[in-house]
């Protein structure tokens, strides 16, 4: 037996989870994967998230890894797993990476994506949020500039933090409009807990016309909670991708 | 008071109704919707469907009618209506039209949907449903022609009844491929229980080359339901729209 570090890529939709983290009594992604695991191999495995995805959250790229000690074909935890896994969740792909390799430490970039609705739907309502007052994307469009490069991002971050705690470089932000949603996407090394929900918030806040434009800028700048928007609900959120170095997927050195 | 015939138009998300029609101790929308009604309107009032669709088929524009003896305004019906309705069901319009029409009597037109998926999802698994086999769907673009004009649609119908009971006209089928979806739009007077699911199983089987377009062809001739496919999954199917002739909304004539 050899140990092996499996890297999988993941779809899920959120509606029916606590979020990805295993917490007792509740419905979450990585109990129900843990499971499957343990029906497949016969043996409790722990499995390491990228993106610790709140309750409602969905994935379209999620990735985790866990260790075995087994002989079984990589292929088996793309085609074989499935059969345990519930239906809201899908193994996209699997491979095999070398040793050191930890999903959620090693990821240097992460895709995220909300779904904003114009129209109140029944079909889908679980994959978009849709805000009861009318706003200008144009006017997010000019705000999702300030975000790009690197800032502390203390004013969108849940809990206060210390000042410097919340540091991530933003690569790419763009409000992209389509017939009946306006999508925001996001590409950052990291994001802290609620940062992209309360970006949007804040966002909204400038399509609408209660915040500037350059007040925008200010709240980002000033590190300031209080002064940002109201966190989004989180059926609109998708954890779209998660990028690692290329040298972190050679399974060669054991 | 005056009594008014008012005829809405509604979406809603199949996956958690036992189908339209209202049945003891399930959960139905004609259920929903009539609930809502007595509490927006203080009394009982009955409501009539166009399409009773089964348990997990949705609707993006089904029609229904029913009759009130309220001066209450008809945009009630759009706008205060939703506080009564579960988000699963959207009211999309609500006008007054003349006391005589009946929303399953006299449509002229109804359009269904069908979607196939290439790829399993978790996002959205309720809307589209993947066969577990290859087909072309070239092959089945060339089958649907035969569904045009005039049949006895006997070989599609889920009892086999006596010739002549299942006589539809057929004005549009349509395969559609998408890059993820591969579509199927028909577009005919009327439609018999399991009809579309039938029409969509044969079909497939004729992608997937166990029938020939010919023998495609012969079954609908020959009025066989034994002949005929399996009846694919309801939760592909979408009733889009209900057409009825022009002077039906005429609510001056009371």
């Amino acid at each position: 037996m050899i140990i092996k570090n499996i890297k999988i890529t993941i779809e899920y939709d959120g509606t029916g989870f606590s979020g990805w983290q295993v917490q007792p009594d509740k419905r979450t992604v990585q109990q129900e994967i843990e499971t499957a695991l343990k029906s497949l191999l016969g043996y409790e495995v722990k499995i390491i998230g990228a993106g610790r995805t709140d309750a409602g959250v969905h994935a379209l790229g999620q990735v985790a890894n866990f260790k075995i000690n087994s002989d079984i074909p990589v292929d088996a935890f793309k085609f074989g797993l499935k059969k345990y896994l519930p239906d809201d969740i899908i193994v996209l792909n699997a491979e095999q990476v070398q040793l050191n390799f930890n999903s959620r430490r090693d990821a240097v970039k992460r895709t995220y994506r909300y779904v904003l609705s114009r129209k109140k739907r029944a079909i889908g309502r679980n994959y978009s949020w849709m805000p009861l007052f009318t706003f200008d994307p144009e006017l997010m469009k000019k705000a999702v500039r300030f975000l790009l490069g690197e800032h502390d991002f203390s004013s969108f971050c849940k809990v206060k933090s210390n000042t410097g705690d919340c540091l991530s470089t933003v690569f790419r932000a763009d409000i992209i409009e389509e017939e009946e949603y306006i999508i925001f996407e996001i590409e950052a090394i990291r994001f802290f807990h609620n940062m992209i929900r309360i970006i949007v918030g804040t966002l909204l806040e400038v399509g609408r016309g209660t915040i500037d434009i350059d007040d925008f800028n200010n709240i980002l700048n000033n590190r300031d909670r209080t002064k940002a928007g109201p966190t989004v609900p989180p059926k609109g959120l998708f954890l779209v991708n998660v990028e690692y170095p290329k040298n972190k997927f050679n399974p060669e050195e054991k």
